[in-house]
């Protein structure tokens, strides 16, 4: 079953880079590797040598720190780009080109024979020179790609046994889970390879998207920490974790998920980002209770109205009881937690003061509490 | 094809309203329902009139202005709320009940006959007394419920033809596309009724879901304005508009598209929360190419690597060439913007000299265009 044994491939250090807010300078790009590294990802990309010097000799700077995680690079299905990634001494090379009629006319101009012939030859040149280099080949913008024309490219890349993973890429985020599963199941039933899925979030889909891959057999998840990347970004590394995380905590117990609050902050902090308010685990609002129904519950059994549990990512939930929208179960709760008898005509009394104060502003605990105390008798 | 037929239930006057920072004042109300009428979803959902005595003034107050959308209050299984939300005067009766061990434990301590029985009673005294009004009937947290539990519940309900609707809620935010799928699908088949899908995102699946259950049949779709509500809320409205505009332009052409930039910003600053930078079409960054392989090519054609054309949502998009990630053919065509006639070389060199400069620091469009202007002519 490939949950037992997937990767990730975290990508903060490449497709976070295209983030429009991300220049990660190297002692940055050492610091988040290294985070990564204590997380427990499996593997890290970075930006192409062919990026700029500073892209190449930050590669050389990641690979030198001998972190865990295997370093690849992903660079253009070009035989410069190969020999240039190959001298940094990554331990994995990631090829790219892109398939869909969209990328070969305003991007490449190649047909698909080309792409085919060129693609050979690179990755011949590559497994050549490193033979035992982890080798991928992914097609770009897979979901807007003839479905013909990626068969053609994926059989025929997969016969040279040359590569270790085939990748698709969601490059536009359109895929929908059901398509992303077709395409990844008929990858693994044809070839024997590994398979490794990239997408993009511009509708919403990424994560499903990464789990819907995963079901049908893929070994490897792109990720970026908060997501980050071109546009909108990709599959975030929280976001993948707390979807396994709700199916089976078996599936994630192999990372630090303590780590995870300190990688989101650090990043976004990195890149002048706020970590958005609904986000993943690690957003301000996770792991808040309201409404009176869902507070009383709560106070019984946190699982009651809680698939995740805080206290596995070292954070703490909060049980809002000062507004509009409370009730009296809850209040009661909290009543006996400050060691107050109340009659439950009393905390009923309260809890109608509460919504009523509460109308245009929410109370704060201590507000509450002040009510309950000069009520009670402790 | 439910596709060409869905409704929106526009929930962020009451799932909303469970966000933690939600605190909604009658004219907010009336304001918010009236740009959601102006976009055009189809129903508007509030919370309970027993929540408290402004709760239910402010549905008599949002009924009273006359808007086209229906107007639904979300009540318990129980006559007492059912009588209130009647007297208010709304178009539609949300009833729920939860139906998981988690729930039927912690919340009401029912059996699943109870359940059956009470519901049974309450919808008859609603549709008694109310013969037109759109009656919806959901169990809570469908996805932890036992599957024979749902189907008994379901199918008595749906016997008794008093509802219109039965909803199915993830209301931990647990489901995958296929659980919905497959629950969503044996309604259809087992029932004539229309199917509500209201789904949380815990774990980063609410979108991907709500089009799970619409590819299923499902007529009626939950959304929030930024997603909010409890813990880290539900499918979005902008996302949910991405999702299905990627796949057809057709499918949300009803709604007012140019409107959404406005409301995700009004309810954001109601909220006093930031739009998250990787928001669904409204996010700082939704729009932004950076990388050079992908500026280029957006550069000749956006549709390249834009699945979603931000002009159809009355935005633009932002072509980032002053980083280090930049390419020399987005440069070029920056100077050709300029009416600058460089040569190929001048702009490699100048990509060179950019690349180099913005090692910390991007460089802004002012500076990168003083760069070019030092060596062009016009």
């Amino acid at each position: 079953m490939p949950l037992d044994h997937f990767s990730i491939i975290e990508s903060t250090l490449r497709e976070g880079e295209q983030f429009s807010t991300a220049t990660f300078t190297t002692a940055q790009k050492l610091e988040i590797a290294g985070l990564l590294d204590d997380f427990g990802v499996e593997m890290i990309e970075m930006t192409s040598p062919l990026a700029s010097s500073q892209s190449e000799a930050d590669i050389r700077a990641v690979v030198a720190a001998g972190l865990r995680p295997r370093i690849l690079t992903h660079v253009r299905c070009k035989r410069e780009d190969a020999l240039r990634a190959l001298d940094t001494g990554v331990q994995g090379i990631d090829i790219v080109i892109g398939t869909s009629p969209q990328l070969i006319k305003n991007s490449h101009g190649k047909s698909i024979p080309q792409i085919i012939a060129e693609a050979s030859e690179v990755l011949a040149c590559i497994r050549q020179q490193a033979p035992n280099i982890i080798l991928r080949f992914s097609t770009e913008d897979s979901f807007r790609s003839r479905e013909s024309d990626l068969l053609r490219v994926y059989l025929a890349i997969a016969d040279l046994g040359f590569v270790d993973r085939l990748g698709v890429a969601d490059t536009v985020g359109i895929a929908t889970p059901s398509r992303v599963s077709a395409l990844v199941g008929q990858l693994v039933r044809l070839t024997s390879l590994d398979i490794e899925f990239h997408g993009h979030n511009d509708s919403g889909c990424a994560i499903a998207n990464a789990y819907a891959a995963l079901e049908a057999g893929a070994t490897h998840i792109d990720t970026t920490v908060l997501g980050i990347g071109e546009r909108n970004g990709i599959t975030p590394l929280g976001g993948l974790i707390a979807r396994l995380y709700t199916l089976d905590i078996a599936y994630v117990c192999k990372y630090n998920l303590r780590l995870l609050p300190q990688i989101d902050r650090r990043v976004a902090e990195i890149c002048g980002l706020a970590i958005p308010f609904g986000n993943y685990i690690t957003g301000a609002s996770a792991f808040i209770h309201k409404a009176g129904i869902h507070a009383k519950a709560v106070l019984a059994d946190p699982a009651t109205y809680e698939a995740i549990n805080p206290a596995d990512f070292g954070l703490t939930r909060e049980i809002s009881i000062g507004h509009r929208l409370t009730g009296w179960n809850a209040v009661r709760r909290r009543a006996e937690d400050l060691g107050l008898a109340l009659d439950d005509a009393v905390v009923q009394r309260i809890t109608r003061q509460i919504k009523e104060r509460a109308h245009d502003q929410p109370l704060s605990l201590d507000e509450v509490d002040a009510l309950l105390r000069a009520e009670g008798v402790a």
